[in-house]
């Protein structure tokens, strides 16, 4: 298999501590190493893994290259503008045909939290097990703990022949729920979390691609003819629709296994999952860096080099960079977006 | 007279932005002066004040003579130790004695608001009539706006021959009272705070001072003595029993009076002191430096070099200086004084 890293993101969820230039797959938000940097590990650790590709932005890529070990430089592949994943994945694919016709790649997001590599490596390998058989697209599907609403679900048949490698039919793929609705695909026992991860050979990618997105595979032709010829293909790009994967393809194809995720796995989507996978100490406070928090429960501090103090309070995101801090309830996390939409009118770029 | 200013205080409360090396009262906390520069200026402008001396620790004198304009260097009166507010004054009242026997002196802390210079020259002629015609102790009491539960209480006599200069005989001086009691003082109609605000004849003060602090006034004497022969007196002072004025000598001579207050104050004893002074914006929020509140009211931010958010929150007090940041619901900034605490047991000297 092929590793694909998805690394274009920006991870505005994460400021103050993101920016455009050091978005959250740069940061070392659990443990030492960046985020991308540990999926890059993760899968080169792999037996079964050639080789390992990161696609990115233009502004990102020269840091990219400089910062993470294990890739080769001709390995990050460049988008030269954002097109949301099913342009992105299309592009990555097109290179690796040129390896191997009947490569597989496997697709990872390069921000997320997995704990468990050899469980990871197995959940993988049935995957690749499953494209390989089926000449279909699988993805990998998280088991829910609770009704999230902020994740997209996967509707599985448990009655799949394939169960023998924790594989299963995919009925539906259905976008973020509300409340209600999550906790009825909770009780029902048989939606998984759509995690991001895909693996398929990529002949069947580009089966499915010419069916489904048939301009997105036209305009993939005409890049390719430029590549080769060693032409610029940035007005082409350009031209394309964005389109997320999950919208232009896995919902629209009938080929679309899921194979159950064994590992532990974290989006860390914004700080409140940060603060979920953190050690607690007492009072079920998190607190990263220099501070304290007196008389105040379920806070989170994140602080670089600078001493923060939360005193009689509960429930609290704060962190603090050199130039920038955030207090934000834990519970409204996801307005970060909100603030970072603020900076940018106001053309704060100092601060973005 | 001669203004005197006890500017020996830590203002602890006003952590992270006050220091040991730097306190409230060389805070510019509002305005673009300090607290201390303010008090100096405010007297150094009254027609009837002959000059101003500064009583300080060891520790802030040599910063003040820098800092401070207005106040020649030898009228800065160093106390070898903090011995609260009774042996301070009575150092200062020796110094004056010195000058003029007939002296008046006035007292005024280095680090309350008063808005309305004329008023308060006003006021302070009035308490300094009231002195020479009554030899008495007069201390100018603030009419109280809210049961406060922060300050000391006035009780006067209404029907004081005295009322024309706005000046009344004192009944009782009560200390801080809780909340049911301190709404029974605002009731009543006869309860003043005590702004901690003094005007008498030096003779005055040590006969008053030799009645109801006789141990005191024994030592004054013996270190006037060193003084005189310019020998050491530091041991003699570190043996001094530290007392405050109010409970020293104000809660139990019987020639008091007080004048009322004519100008607006706010003794700025913490945090939300100052937010209640300050102009507020939009959801009665006071941001002051660089930040931005969001989805929160009555939130106040300050903000050294340092953009500070508050999303979703109310009632935050959030103080962020160039190495520590506090964050504290603004009913609870008494508390700051608990976290200071905190950081004198964890010898954080690098923060205190």
């Amino acid at each position: 298999m092929y590793g694909v890293i998805m690394a274009g993101g920006r991870g505005t969820r994460f400021w103050p501590s993101s920016r455009k230039e050091n978005p959250k797959q740069l940061l070392n938000i659990i443990g030492n190493e960046t985020m991308l940097q540990m999926t890059v590990d993760r899968l080169q650790k792999m037996k079964n893994v050639d080789d390992v590709f990161i696609v990115t932005g233009e502004d990102l890529a020269p840091k990219i290259k400089k910062m993470i070990k294990g890739v080769k430089p001709k390995n990050i592949i460049v988008e030269p503008s954002g097109k949301n994943t099913a342009p992105a994945i299309a592009l990555a694919a097109l290179r690796i045909r040129e390896l191997r016709e009947d490569a597989i790649m496997g697709v990872f997001p390069a921000d997320h939290m997995i704990v468990g590599a050899q469980k990871f490596a197995k959940t993988v390998r049935s995957a690749i097990q499953l494209a390989n058989k089926n000449e279909s697209l699988v993805t990998i599907g998280i088991e829910p703990t609770y009704p999230a609403t902020g994740y997209g679900y996967i509707q599985y048949d448990r009655n799949s022949p394939e169960d023998y490698l924790n594989g299963f039919k995919v009925k539906t793929f259905a976008e973020k729920p509300h409340k209600e609705l999550a906790k009825r695909f909770l009780d029902s026992g048989d939606f998984l979390w759509n995690g991001g991860m895909f693996v398929w050979k990529v002949d069947t990618f580009f089966n499915q691609l010419k069916s489904h997105m048939p301009d997105l595979n036209d305009q993939l032709g005409k890049i390719k003819k430029r590549i080769d010829d060693k032409q610029n293909w940035s007005r082409l790009w350009n031209n394309i629709e964005p389109e997320s994967i999950d919208y232009g393809l896995m919902e629209k194809s009938e080929h679309i296994y899921v194979v159950k995720a064994e590992f532990n796995w974290n989006d860390l989507g914004s700080w409140d999952s940060v603060f979920e996978v953190s050690p607690k100490s007492k009072g079920q406070n998190v607190v990263r860096g220099d501070g304290v928090i007196m008389d105040g429960e379920n806070n989170f501090i994140q602080s670089n080099g600078h001493f923060t103090a939360v005193v009689g309070a509960s429930n609290l995101v704060v962190v603090n960079t050199p130039d920038a801090t955030l207090i934000i309830p834990k519970d409204k996390v996801e307005d970060v977006k909100s603030l970072v939409a603020y900076l940018e009118k106001h053309k704060r770029n100092d601060l973005l």
